[in-house]
């Protein structure tokens, strides 16, 4: 049948008129779905883990309704009163939405209109924020920076879609003109250099404006979100999945920026999903957004995360934004291991993947998450170095970092090759983390202080070598971000793991090889972590080696002269300015031991090998430090003046217990007794002494056929793999 | 009917041969009595807290067995391996003797026996202990001292009471005379100096001895223990009862050496109970010793206790002693809220006590425990000063303590009128504690360190007035245990708590008073600490009131000069030479603020009065600590030169939340905005503007009689205590 012209106009007529209520009956569909509701209000109708968490976001949401929130003009930076209010209103527009659609209690749907109504009467009014940093080129309106005002948009749009049915077409039009479109458009073509950047700010701003898209119905929007503002690819959020993240879905800042990347990645990827389920945005390049999140969580060590460039140390996998991730990734894969991430973040979000979570976990179907050895290759491609993590939990649990991995942007440290420890729970060897009290307007506004560029940045706040007192890519992130170390060793057996990095780029004439194992010592049941760092320059230098401990300081085996009287810093740059010189020591040449104690209870002894022209200094943070704004962290750092090739070999040895509550101290004294290091071709041969068990540790730098043989001390050995560890004694019976 | 001698002789060979017999039906009969044994058999035939405590320890003394532990000859000191290992003995031999009354497994008698053997043929060999002090009056034989021989004695005559029926005539006969036998003689008729003092190393040796008297029918020894070594009572544990305790059961060393005093007294107690009921040592004196416990929970925040004196910061309620305490006092009253304290606990012993707390505490009889403001009044009248803690909890658990107690003898510090306090779990304005690695070797033999003189002792550092850089009673405990603060007030009703001391021998022609205050804000749901100081001098002086903070110092609102290039001590000697001084200042007179962020995520604000003659100084712990045996700590120090009279009056407000996980942070900013202090007449006025409210808090410095009228700024109030705020807004309306 053919239609006549005024047929197909009535139609057309016809479907124009319906065509509110289809949209509308596509309400909500961004996170979560209209099938999510029905699962969500099944699951509130009895007692558990979601129905704890709705009762609890209620009595909050309510807390917040009674003090009827204000919509302030725009006035503070981050940490003042209207930033924190803005951000406490997109929270409770949230929270709000969605419990309007668990209990359709109207006063909900009434707080979030009125709230969305009081925006889309200040919204047109604002210009620019007037706490924007000086030619800023992404300020916010209702917030100091856009950053914050596409995290605002990406919650209000979701608080918007849920509460869409309960307001009228005059309200809707009054909101989306004045407000929601308004912001997006600010956001999108108000602000090309950040909705098109590869990085994080961008992928919050596409997020918002993609979601907004679906929401208004502007399929426009939702493909330069996903495809840049002229479409392209050559940004947006497609570009930013296969930028941002290794093949591994590792992020290049690392784990404290990853955290924070993932929300808006998992939470338009689960929007498109529902949207367009077609575009497969978790399956996008052989699924790395799931392998992303799988990789924040490997990132953490206790809860927290693994604390490199400019991470505030306090964050962890219970962060909000791995919550949805974990969440997202369960419903995805229902694998049962993110259900022990889930039971940890003892937090369930209110969405239907929330549910399924919560479910799962009360059906007993929780397995161990396994957390692994694994070398994570960096960039693109994976192929800018690595960061490494080694694990093992002979007696307690243990984890080394190897930072062999790239500059990781403006936010990156200039640390190549450090490393950080961790056991019982606690930091041993430690990173400074960042100089910040976010948030906290005395302390600079709440951002990241002067001291983080000074000090926590530079090279010497780090565990890794430092020439002539200058950081490494002589601080300058431009070239830091050009070159990375090359991972040549990465291996991983019952012996534990052993991994190699090296860089010739950190300084112009000079080569630095670390080789970093943890050790399993067989028959002992003991672990402990050994160093090599190798460093081979074309010209003499001072060549300097910290460690930053945290505990507190036992005892030397080597006399030290300690400046008891006076306190002067150890240098004037490049972090140097800030360290305090507290002692030096020109210890007889051997092993010379340092042992301090971790709140954690137990003792470390780091044991160095040193030969007749090393020194070791000990040095405390605090110098030059006008506003006290640094933490007062202990130090040790080996010394070699005028050098050209050096190895700085050295033992971490986890020892005793000191219990005062229940007044026993055991083993407060290091077993280490001997250690000896040597190189055979392409094996490194470290031999330690320990306990009364003497073993030898065998490292191929090279790739070597297996099984190879090789002699030690008059005694035959054979190498399987890359890596093993011989007990002398059976050896020799 | 008259026995003809033969008969009786007859009968008397009967007894006589009896006699074991009849013995043995007595055993166990110490703390645990044969009745309990049935108890407690029955007890772990169902799970719970019991049979876990059971299975746990079982598990823990099946592992120390199958190590097949030495009696080594002894030859270190504390934390060395010998003084360990006999430690680890005595506990082992007492856990495996319970194990064996529990479920009669030969393994466990023999292990005991075994051990017993041991040292029966060790002990006779042995002469005082090589490690012992020069000169001691008090040596050990398997220890440097005889204090941990009486513990050993403590636990080891529980061993073999509980082992008894076990072991054969000859056995018995060996252990008696071999080892049991000499060691009670040793640490009675021995050392009659320590057996006879009235102090907690007297306690254990006669909780030993007299134990040992039961066991081995030595009557005379439990009247030795009980009256001392010449029955006359002067010394003795009835003496120590007497004495050691106030009659609000405070004992003078404070609560880390409280809990240690109690597990001897509540040990030799239960015997004395069990064995000679009529003795009634848990009725004396008023019940004095059910007070010790009681008040051992009352000087504990957050599970820890208050480190005052020599105390190592760690031990809290959980420590043994008062598990042990806490199960004999709900033994003997029944009271239920000790069992919310055996539930915190966490720890079940294996006694009938132990039973009965684990069967009460499931049957779900526990009632919140009643932590309260109490002065406890110190010496043996409980009118030398008074050891006072205020508490509130209106937005978080707080605690206040004002040490206007007596010295404490010699662990005592010289910080008359010192004060700390406790907010949301942790320490914020803090006392040092000890210098002192309990055990650890490498750390001075594990003893008090000589910072602890130097340094822990010294009044600078704790939170009271320094009078010409010179400790209390010139750091002469002699003089200082003859001297005490007078406690002039002690208040407490809805505005919360106040109190004042007053002490005039602490410097020969100063008088010091102090009133503290935790004051509830009426319509703020807050709570502030307000500190009055008043020192009163002959002559002119240097006054010093340093403050010791928890926390990273975030601002201060008035200019001063840090220290950035280099670093000096702040003063020669009394402590002052371990004070590095990072700044000082010379604020503007009115109100100067410093503000810090604990590590509980609450900022902290401590508001100054300062007059044009004032400055303030800040240190931080570390100078002339060659070994770095101190911990880096930070104060701020008040000074007025040159005075005669001053009066330091501070207002400590904390405030706001830092969250950097949830990244928020609000109200990191004081919200004081006045303070004013006078005096009129009797009372002590301080009003207070915060947060848009103004306050005036009255003290009557003396008693009054009330009501009590006067007036403010030209209005009239009325007073109808001691104590009261008064919501000057609402007054002036």
């Amino acid at each position: 049948m053919r239609l006549s012209h005024p047929t197909l106009k009535k139609l057309l007529i016809l479907a124009v008129a319906l065509w509110p209520v289809m949209v509308s009956a596509a309400h909500p569909n961004l996170v979560i779905t209209a099938n999510d509701i029905e699962v969500m209000r099944s699951a509130i109708k009895d007692e558990g883990r979601f129905y704890d968490a709705y009762k609890q976001r209620q009595h909050t949401i309510d807390a917040v309704i009674a003090t009827d929130p204000a919509v302030p003009v725009p006035k503070d930076g981050g940490g003042g009163y209207t930033h924190e209010q803005h951000k406490k209103n997109y929270q409770a527009m949230y929270t709000a939405a969605i419990m309007y659609q668990l209990n359709q209690q109207q006063k909900y749907a009434d707080f979030v209109r009125n709230m969305l109504l009081d925006y889309a009467e200040l919204y047109p009014t604002l210009d620019v924020h007037p706490k924007r940093k000086e030619n800023s080129q992404n300020p916010g309106k209702l917030f100091w920076q856009s950053l914050n005002e596409a995290m605002w948009l990406v919650y209000t749009i979701q608080a918007y879609d849920l509460i869409h049915d309960a307001l009228d077409a005059e309200q809707r039009q009054k909101i989306e003109q004045q407000l929601l479109r308004p912001v997006a458009i600010f956001l999108s073509e108000g602000q090309p250099s950040t909705f098109n950047k590869v990085h994080n700010h961008g992928t919050w701003a596409t997020a918002g404006v993609g979601m907004t898209g679906y929401v208004l119905d502007e399929p426009e929007w939702v493909e330069k979100a996903l495809y840049g503002l002229d479409k392209s690819g050559k940004g947006g959020f497609i570009r930013q999945l296969d930028e941002l993240f290794s093949p591994q879905g590792y992020y290049t800042e690392g784990p404290y920026y990853q955290r924070f990347a993932l929300l808006p990645f998992v939470t338009f990827a689960r929007a498109v999903d529902h949207n367009e389920p077609g575009r497969e945005l978790f399956e996008h390049r052989d699924s790395v957004l799931l392998k992303a999140i799988d990789t924040t969580i490997q990132l953490s060590y206790n809860g927290l995360f693994y604390p490199i460039n400019d991470a505030i140390k306090s964050k962890g996998i219970d962060t909000i934004e791995l919550v949805h991730g974990v969440a997202a990734a369960y419903a995805q894969t229902n694998d049962p291991a993110y259900l022990d991430i889930a039971k940890r973040q003892n937090r369930i979000v209110l969405t239907g993947d929330g549910v399924r979570v919560s479910n799962a976990i009360e059906k007993g179907l929780v397995t161990p998450y396994p957390f692994k050895s694994v070398a994570f290759g960096d960039g693109r491609d994976g192929d800018q170095g690595a960061l490494v993590i080694m694990r093992e939990k002979q007696d307690a649990e243990q984890a080394l970092l190897f930072k062999a991995a790239s500059q990781g942007l403006g936010h990156g440290h200039f640390d190549k090759l450090t490393w950080q420890f961790y056991d019982k729970g606690q930091e041993i060897v430690s990173d400074y983390g960042a100089a910040r009290f976010l948030n906290v307007e005395a302390k600079f506004g709440g951002r990241y202080l002067p001291e983080n560029e000074s000090y926590a940045k530079q090279t010497v706040s780090h565990n890794t070598v430092v020439i002539d007192q200058t950081s490494h890519f002589n601080g300058d992130v431009d070239t830091g971000n050009k070159q990375w170390p090359t991972l040549t060793l990465f291996e991983k057996n019952q012996f534990g793991t052993v991994s190699r990095g090296t860089i010739d780029t950190a300084y112009p004439d000079v080569t630095l090889t670390r080789t970093l194992a943890l050790v399993n010592l067989p028959g002992l049941s003991r672990t402990i972590a050994v160093d090599v760092f190798f460093v081979d320059a074309a010209k003499k230098h001072q060549i300097d080696l910290p460690l930053h401990y945290q505990g507190q300081f036992i005892s030397a085996d080597f006399t030290y002269e300690p400046n008891t009287a006076s306190l002067a810093p150890l240098g004037k740059r490049a972090g140097y300015q800030h360290l305090w010189l507290t002692a030096s020591a020109t210890p007889e040449p051997g092993i010379a031991k340092v042992t301090w104690l971790n709140e954690n209870g137990r003792f470390y002894t780091l044991s160095n090998l040193i030969d007749e022209q090393e020194t070791l200094l000990f040095a405390q943070t605090g110098a030059n430090d006008p506003q006290f704004n640094l933490r007062n962290e202990k130090s040790l750092i080996r010394r070699r003046e005028n050098s050209q090739q050096h190895t700085f070999v050295s033992v971490l040895e986890p020892h005793g217990e000191y219990n005062p509550g229940d007044e026993y101290t055991i083993n407060a004294d290091s077993d280490l007794t001997t250690l000896d290091y040597s190189v055979d071709g392409a094996l490194t041969l470290v031999q330690v002494g320990i306990a009364g068990h003497d073993y030898l540790i065998a490292i191929a730098t090279e790739s070597l056929s297996f099984p190879h043989s090789f002699r030690y001390h008059s005694h035959d050995f054979e190498l399987q793999s890359r890596f093993a560890v011989y007990p002398l004694n059976n050896h020799q019976e």
